[in-house]
């Protein structure tokens, strides 16, 4: 047996093209709506929001288009990204399962967000735009989109939503490193967030409301575009390239995944590292069971409804079909700043609705317990989003032990934690909670829903 | 020309050796001297430091010394680390420069500590020992060392300079993620801490404190030994994987660097870098530039003598020949945790001291500038420390603009800045500043140096 742990690619491995898994669908996905006439939107309803280039990959269902070579050579600084065997893990839980991991934390920013931010602002660049505004939850998003903004030579503002910017001060920092502007959401820059902070003045926000924001600065100027981290098709194309390389790097290691895990907030590198797999099984292939992770507080794959609904809190966005908690709810606080959104990308949510994806749901002092054993093994803290995954990963390989089977288990770890030892801190102390999600809350938010014909 | 901007070897390439750089001196090391005697040291004084393979390792003068498989296993997690052209800094620059360099920010801790706190706990491991006692500056040593206790089964304990532990409380959570145990320093654990704190209750501590704290609590107890994150040979001698990488890398871009830059504190990602070229050179190959950057305000290769002296403040561990501020100067608080050290490497040394090495000296602030502009063009924001070197090099690079010459430059980029953004929000804000020793207390702490024969 070989005991390389590690399975690197050449720079010519890196995927020539984003993979579009709605080539591979059975069933049409059902279109975005505009929120004033609640019919399909077109490109042109997408324009003020978006450059040309980024709406025709939104609707296009080719399977496969061209990643630009400019924008290749910006990847090759940390692409492809090393995917490890986590041998040291497999001992420390005593499974016959062999356990994979791909490791999105070796990007300048930490995560998995780069490999979209850099598209996004190459194409905006590309169109003359001057400036991106976004959204950020725990502020991966943000800090990839400040970097590409520095890379590309746009200016970029970024509304981050509170609590998490009160949380994780030194986010704000880098992002301003590379020269973007961070603000805490709500904020009083737009009409939208005077109006929460108006009914609300302690709002920790939310993804939603952070929507909104980035949304109204980006329609009021005509040099300004918006940028979304997750949830559109467009974004999660990106990712693919996760999932290619994985491909490849398991055949490198002479195996191939009977599961592949990913945590899920707006969908992004979950579909990242599983729609190349499961479009293989779409298009008959090889089988693979794909599990889905989100927090057992914002529930929206196991517990929303899949519905038309608002990607925002203001409604301005138009809507999509997608598994969600309703634009209303707000989730509870918890440190997976970046899996605490109402909604799901309506991607992610067909393949859930259709069978394809096994979605769970854990709380974040287990998913903090399963990081703390990862980096004790492996050596490496995950961010709290992807110790979801880590749980996700570490359940089934203690399912294989269980049964006596081994099975290859592949999970993307899509970001480290560095940026997040204040919640290390507060499970390393016993003062990390689960707080849950309130049900008649919930049961508004669902009730509230738009009413789609 | 080609557009690549990564240079990444084979697993295969992470060296089998470490090079010791003693093989190739023309003059014979000044040896350590007994802390009571004052007469040279023997192996058997240090045996209630260090296991007995890494004294074997400390006094060697081998040229290579084999690296245990089990232990390039290890490495292989992160190694063969990238060696990256910097292009968008040089066009930022505007410089004819060829810039390179090695980043060691890859590694699970974030920087190249990892190197030899794996190679320590290993042979501590061999040997029986049960546990390991250590200071840290920064952080970035500590926490090394407890990720490597948590990969080999050993108890870590840290003593971290106070100032340090009060800016990084994140760093204490780091390594207590990984079982190890972080105390400020000085402390009331030890006789040496308890009689600091009875002189100067408010002691901000220093890295000689520290170092005494660790070396009492090893030498109190018969399972624990001593570990130290640089200035001794061994410890050097394991960072030279990545200046061997490096040569390797340089012949992948077909080229060779005119002028190596590394930054020191105590000297041990300096000398990884750049012993291997060093090496090549005292052997009669390519002549190569060394440069050296310190602290301004921690300055022992510009402003301290080449003497023996001490190289903890309580006076515990032998003398050994450097360049020293003298073993009671605390040096002011900056942010280069890992740089502020009185003393140096007695190898770096007495390569300044023959004139093989060139000592530089830059201020925090001017050293921020150079890494915030190194992120902005790479995307990297390094650690305070590596940003000494990335000053180095800038300046470097800016005077072949000047002299309208093409050289190679390549430096170290011992780690990222994730932990260290508390910095970074001080120098974006304007508050970080320069506080300058005191001339006076440097006169009195080198009037007092130790008088050896």
């Amino acid at each position: 047996m070989s005991n390389q742990v590690k399975y690197l690619l050449d720079e010519n491995d890196i995927p020539k093209d984003w993979y579009n898994i709605m080539a591979d669908f059975k069933n049409p996905p059902s279109p975005p709506l505009h929120p004033g006439t609640l019919q399909p939107c077109g490109p042109d309803d997408l324009a003020p929001l978006f450059p040309m280039e980024l709406i025709m990959q939104e609707v296009s269902t080719e399977r496969y288009i061209e990643i630009p070579n400019a924008l290749r050579d910006v990847y090759r600084q940390w692409r492809p990204s090393p995917l490890h065997r986590a041998r040291r893990l497999e001992q420390a839980l005593d499974t016959p399962a062999r356990i994979y991991y791909k490791y999105e934390g070796v990007s300048p920013a930490g995560s998995h967000k780069p490999n979209t931010a850099l598209a996004q602002a190459f194409f905006n660049k590309k169109e003359g735009v001057a400036r991106l505004a976004t959204e950020t939850g725990a502020g991966q998003w943000g800090s990839s989109l400040a970097l590409a903004g520095a890379f590309f030579g746009l200016e970029v503002e970024v509304f981050m939503v509170k609590i998490s910017f009160d949380q994780k001060p030194y986010r704000k920092a880098f992002m301003e490193s590379f020269g973007a502007k961070c603000y805490a959401s709500p904020s009083t820059l737009t009409e939208g967030g005077k109006a929460i902070l108006k009914d609300n003045p302690d709002s920790t926000g939310s993804l939603g409301i952070a929507i909104s924001e980035a949304v109204e600065r980006a329609v009021q100027r005509d040099d300004t575009k918006y940028a979304l981290g997750s949830v559109l098709n467009h974004v999660l194309m990106h990712q693919t390239v996760i999932g290619q390389e994985a491909i490849k790097q398991m055949e490198m290691a002479d195996d191939y995944p009977d599961i592949v895990v990913g945590c899920t907030g707006g969908g992004s590198n979950f579909a990242g590292i599983a729609f190349p797999f499961l479009g293989e099984k779409l298009r008959g292939g090889r089988d693979v069971e794909i599990v889905a992770v989100e927090p057992a507080n914002c529930p929206s794959l196991t517990k929303g409804q899949y519905a038309y609904d608002f990607g925002d809190t203001v409604k301005m966005t138009p809507l999509v079909k997608m598994h969600t908690l309703g634009s209303g709810f707000v989730p509870p606080a918890n440190h997976a700043g970046g899996l605490r959104y109402h909604g799901m990308s309506p991607l992610v949510s067909q393949m859930v609705h259709e069978g394809y994806v096994r979605p769970t749901a854990w709380h974040q002092t287990e998913c903090f317990a399963a990081g703390v054993a990862f980096g004790k093994a492996e050596g490496i803290l995950p961010a709290p989003e992807a110790n979801h995954a880590v749980k996700g990963a570490i359940d089934e390989a203690l399912k294989c032990k269980r049964d006596g089977r081994s099975k290859a288990i592949l999970f993307n770890l899509c970001g480290h934690g560095n940026f997040d030892m204040a919640a290390y801190q507060s499970y390393a102390s016993g003062q990390l909670t689960d707080d849950d999600y309130n049900d008649q809350e919930l049961a508004m938010a669902l009730a509230a829903l738009p009413k789609v014909a």
